[in-house]
């Protein structure tokens, strides 16, 4: 099933993660055309470039992927695994996203969902194939006494597999998102649960990205394996910041001006601005977020015709009806709300649905209130970066549920994400932030954000993996 | 608001529960019918009519209840309380079982619900009201030192009232709920779950049914307010057993033998029962029940014709539309598997959703195997009842989320409730366990079941409260 190029000289550090940093599309004419991908975890894992003998190995996403494969097309560095589709699929969509996510982010309807049943076994077996192939492939090229880190949920089950085909590398595992307490760990099948926590103790590392999400973990092992189970893996705790040096620098090019443009005519002179960016995911919380900043110009009528809500929402998920479902709805309440409250000269709530990392930029850049305020996130890198980028300085109504909150915290406006009247009443605080108060908070706030970079976040991690810290 | 009769004597030993013992209906020749009510819980708080000088005070729940109370006419040692009955149903319907139970059982669809806003904060204020009425009524009524016991979610705040208004008495609270992990309880409003802990907390014992629900209880208050916050608060345990003498006699009436009778001819002649009787609660799993049945006769054909799966689901809370919903969705599995599988002379599930409760004595007794697979219950007295009066002795598959789990694990089928080809695998072996085994089992089940009976449950309590223990 892995198609693979002839193997390149054993590799001293290895990255696997199910998306690689560049992908194939094909061509009309039949040529393939290559894209590095972008963001904070490529751009970190990139890291992994400047070292010798350095190998990503990724799954093939696509038919241009695949074809690349098949072609023996590829860049240095990187080994695409050519995974049977179907395979990829059940592991990716069935399992990963469809269970692994929504148990760590805590997003099940209990009454009915999930059900683990027939359907569930013959994808969980595939999860296990789709793992198998990367623990495979890790073991074919790396050298003697090797660093691998193995990136998230994914790829759970991997550093356990990898471990005995392998027993001389010195395995890392990070996790991206929270992980789950151990009330809903264990709505998981009992083998099940136990093979995922067995999975990440295969690593010497097994990271996260705040000591919440690293204190869950332990409690799931000590609670379903026994206090044991630990004792030969480490906890790591490592949190990705914002690369500030190419925000700065992407936030100024002349796409995101003629953005930053357009948007400012579609605010209107002398508004504020509400600013939130994200996918349209279950546990961003964007329709509370609306519900909010409908209760904001509904019981503080001054704000309105004085402040905007710009709210970029894109899709994720399409295939999955619970997704469509949410995308709808926040649809529906946007223009609700344009509907009650707009005029003819100001519309509320400015909602972009298409993905436009330049305009998110623009957005950021004149951003005076950020509302970030999902149910539960692994750590959430917008939260970082429009301190960043915010040109006035940026007030950040930030939910303590997301993992920045740890180190944002402070210099933040803390919301329970599920309490609707107190976001509303934290936006207003916001919005009416004196202005040094607000410059000072965010220029804390950026510092903050950026300690540890992307780059830097991954070096800490081979580091400590090395020396056995 | 609260109208009450002229009072009685300052009682020594009080009971505060949202029911009472019982209830009143309007003839139509306009006088009042009572009737006592039944179940375990009444049972135990009974045990309070042997104490002299004894009360239980309860809320007005009908037009019945409400006349009652106008013209004055209340057995001895209850005292309804005639609470508006606008501020009833948002505390009860509002708060109570769409607020606290949801947060206790787990069971929100979390992306969109709760949703803390404006309407949350009026029906809260309704909420605290009712406690007060209730704590009012007993500050008025105790004598000097008096011992009360405050019964459940609904009057979580009305220890720490009472405590205000009457720092002499000695305080009992018990929740008859689980108690939720600490990333769940946090979900409420920080204002209101604090006052949560803090309304528990001015009791003197606070008690649940199980070790696990007073370990979630004590982390919620240890991580929220801080550890010292448990220092005036003793915890106490108390796992409200089956009645077995009431249940025994009971269950060998006439109409229970004429009910026995015609399930007899409905199942068919030599076929095994597996029985479940509950509430159509969200948190009481029925769904998951049928498929797992649905997947034994389709994993395991050797049992069509020749077992009857007997499932009594009786409506609960149906003025909420999420309840409705549920209701029909096990209609339509049962009808939908009958139609699979269903011949000329077999009926594979016999569902029945109006409430007899002769008829579920009945099932109990021809029960070979029991279902009981919530996917979180307070203790859930179904697992109890049901060893205690199966006539062949009955196999009983339980969840390990029911607080029944912590006393009956030993003996029971063990299930993930969630997991729905681990529970018909459950199901197989339960009716397949050899007599002798069965027949064992069952009768440990019965007396682990009847170990604590409920008025020794309620006498222990108070006996603890009394002695500071």
């Amino acid at each position: 099933m892995v198609s693979a190029p002839p193997p390149p000289p054993a590799a001293q550090v290895l990255v696997a993660s199910n998306r690689g940093p560049v992908s194939y599309s094909l061509r009309d004419d039949g040529g393939l055309d290559a894209r590095r991908g972008g963001g904070g975890l490529v751009s970190g894992l990139s890291a992994i470039g400047a070292e010798a003998d350095a190998l990503w190995v990724c799954a093939a996403l696509g038919d241009g992927d695949r074809e690349a494969v098949r072609r023996g097309v590829g860049e240095p560095g990187v080994r695409m695994l050519d995974i049977e589709e179907s395979v990829h699929s059940d592991a990716y969509n069935g399992i990963a996203n469809s269970v692994l996510w929504f148990v760590h982010h805590m997003l099940y309807q209990t009454p009915l969902e999930p059900v683990f049943d027939e359907e569930f076994r013959r994808q969980w077996a595939a999860y296990e194939t789709y793992n198998r192939a990367f623990a495979q492939a890790l073991a074919d090229q790396a050298a003697d006494g090797a660093a691998v880190l193995i990136q998230d949920y994914h790829l759970a089950l991997a550093p356990g597999m990898l471990r005995e085909l392998r027993p001389d590398l010195r395995i890392g595992h990070f996790s991206h998102t929270p992980w789950a307490p151990v009330d809903y760990f264990r709505m998981l099948p009992d083998d099940i649960a136990e093979q995922l926590l067995r999975g990440l103790l295969g690593a010497d590392r097994t990271c996260f990205l705040t000591r919440r999400w690293a204190d869950a973990f332990t409690a799931c092992c000590t609670e379903l394996l026994g206090a044991d189970s630990l004792s030969g893996t480490r906890i790591g705790v490592h949190g990705l910041g914002a690369d500030a040096d190419f925000l700065r620098e992407r936030a100024h090019r002349p796409d995101v001006d003629e953005r930053l443009e357009a948007l400012r005519e579609q605010i209107g002179p002398g508004r504020k601005t509400i600013v939130r960016v994200d996918r349209t995911e279950l546990s961003k919380n964007i329709v509370r977020g609306l519900l909010a900043y409908r209760h904001l110009l509904e019981s503080r009528p001054e704000w309105r015709e004085r402040v905007v809500h710009i709210a970029f929402a894109y899709p994720s998920r399409q295939d999955l009806a619970v997704y469509r479902a949410y995308t709808a709805e926040v649809q529906r309440l946007a223009e609700e709300i344009n509907a009650t409250y707009g005029t003819a000269g100001w519309t509320p709530v400015v909602l972009h649905v298409k993905d436009d990392f330049a305009r998110s930029l623009a957005a950021y850049r004149l951003a005076d209130a950020a509302l970030v305020n999902p149910i539960r996130d692994g750590m959430n890198l917008v939260a970082k970066e429009i301190p960043v980028i915010s040109e006035r300085g940026c007030a950040l109504v930030l939910s303590r549920e997301a993992g920045a909150y740890e180190e944002l915290g402070e210099d933040a406006l803390a919301i329970n994400p599920y309490d609707v009247t107190g976001t509303a009443q934290a936006l207003h605080e916001a919005l009416t932030m004196p202005d040094g108060e607000r410059s000072e908070r965010s220029k804390r706030l950026a510092v903050a954000a950026t300690a540890l970079p992307p780059q830097q976040w991954f070096l800490d991690q081979l580091r400590a993996l090395r020396e056995g810290g």
